[in-house]
């Protein structure tokens, strides 16, 4: 049995492998994802994002577990973009620890960035459409970071819960303009901290400029002491019903499938640039000429894509 | 006079002009900076980054206000990549006000995101070679946020300030991993409040595992007072010794030249999928068409690539 149709049966051990091959960029998973593709799109798909220090792993930790006594099926990707080099694996190691890890109808995965330029929102994107086609019910996006590719992320999402907490100083007026754009549920977790009715009232605020006919709810949450998980249930489920009784659900899919194309393009682009050695040792010489300024880096990127041309001209029928 | 020239001889509002047609992806732009190239490379470059809330820009300031005690000329490009539909004015209006916009000597510029993939690295790169032609002896970087994007912006510098600040909680563990790799001065902000040392000696810890011959310092600041500014200066001139002495100042001119290259390719391939109407509304129609399950993106995506090889082939000598 191939790996396809052992993970549309519900082999466990075939999705873990697919999304490391995935992670790989590896070609003959690019293939199963291409036959899998038309068995997704059943899975609730909510991302989980916040600045650093959110408190996202125990809020995630407790939603699941509420989710879980409603015997639904959870997969959970940790997204760790912050660190380039090596592979984000701390993310991973505390959700790892966590005892959801020994529950069978919970799927943890946490990913780090490899490699550059699209490569990790191919691979969270990939796995998302894996655990789905896998069967789960929920599929929970995690991303530390409030930053662009981490955005990128999680607006692949159906749901978008944003997570806050008190005291995050100046920095809250940059923030709030970027997440005020891309979420639909809000938590202030840590609510029992000074400070959380002022943060309640300043999204509130920024809210009052939103003019969708979607207003995103703001609940106080402290996700260590499990107070406000069941608001945040009946949040994801007021939002899901706005979704489908408005057909917006649809329009968000279309949009996400949309940049989805965007970045394999971007991608695979990138991967005929830089999948060769030749290639690469070329662009490592013309970087030396630019850094001893012989040539300029505009003038080189153009150079690079006429070859680019050139070489897969002759591939295309 | 034309605008290269104008700018060669230190005109502000043709330094300005120019960082807001790279901004608007304008060809003759890069025509400019293209030309303008050979003069760049003078400028002493600066990322300054870390977390949401580390009080970057109060550093920023007081660091500004430091080197303007010794004459230098300073450029401030502040990217603010939290906000992906509005391009991010709250952090420049904050920059704004500062009383350093009165000063000749200063030049402040913000940066939003101004589309996706690719396009605000594209910008901020080319702002700094615009400011650095201009003549200018600093340009300062700040970056508000952890996410690879900023990384990858922050990294076009030659020394990289990473702002820590106590109390972040657990979140501190993923951010470090990804800061470690990237900071050559490490800064303790706020270091006033509880829990500096500990969030020093942590960092300590850290870096006790990195093996490179540059061991970056840690410094307790508390930029709001003007504590510890001296000792980043300092810090900042020891940094830009041990480049030179070393050689590894070329080094990392050569691999950010490489990473320049690969950044401006990536923008110019995209700029082909998506610079012309019919190519959009094609991949809008390919986007339905997925999200109904009627396709794949993986099996549109080789397709728009073909195309982009086939519309692009014969402009290729």
């Amino acid at each position: 049995m191939d790996l396809a149709e052992r993970l549309l049966k519900g082999d466990k051990r075939a999705a873990a492998r697919l999304i490391t091959m995935v992670e790989n960029n590896d070609k003959d998973a690019i293939d199963v994802l291409s036959t899998i593709y038309k068995h997704t799109g059943k899975a609730k798909v909510v991302g989980i994002t916040g600045p650093p220090g959110a408190g996202k792993s125990t809020l995630t930790d407790k939603l699941v577990k509420r989710l879980r006594q409603e015997n639904k099926t959870v997969g959970i990707i940790a997204v760790d973009p912050t660190s380039p080099f090596t592979g984000g694996s701390i993310l991973g190691d505390r959700i790892r620890m966590s005892d959801l890890n020994t529950d069978p109808g919970v799927f943890i995965r946490s990913m780090g960035t490899r490699g550059h330029l699209g490569g990790l929102s191919k691979a969270t994107l990939g796995a998302v459409k894996i655990l789905d086609a896998y069967g789960l019910d929920y599929i929970l996006i995690e991303t530390v970071g409030v930053g662009q590719s981490e955005v990128d992320i999680v607006k692949a999402a159906d749901t978008v819960v944003m997570v806050m907490v008190p005291g995050l100083g100046d920095d809250i007026q940059a923030i709030k303009a970027g997440i005020m754009e891309i979420g639909d549920v809000f938590i202030i977790n840590k609510a029992d901290r000074e400070g959380a009715d002022r943060t309640k009232t300043e999204i509130q605020m920024m809210l009052d400029f939103n003019h969708g006919d979607w207003r995103p709810p703001v609940t106080k949450v402290v996700a260590i002491k499990n107070e406000g998980i069941e608001e945040l249930v009946e949040n994801l489920q007021e939002h899901e019903n706005y979704l489908e009784r408005t057909g917006k659900g649809i329009e968000r899919r279309i949009s996400n499938s949309e940049m989805e194309i965007l970045h394999l393009t971007q991608q695979s682009l990138m991967s005929k640039v830089l999948d060769n050695n030749k290639n690469k040792n070329e662009i490592r010489s013309f970087a030396e000429k630019v850094a001893k300024r012989e040539t300029d880096p505009y003038t080189i990127s153009n150079k690079i894509i006429e070859q680019i041309i050139m070489e897969n001209k002759d591939s295309v029928k």
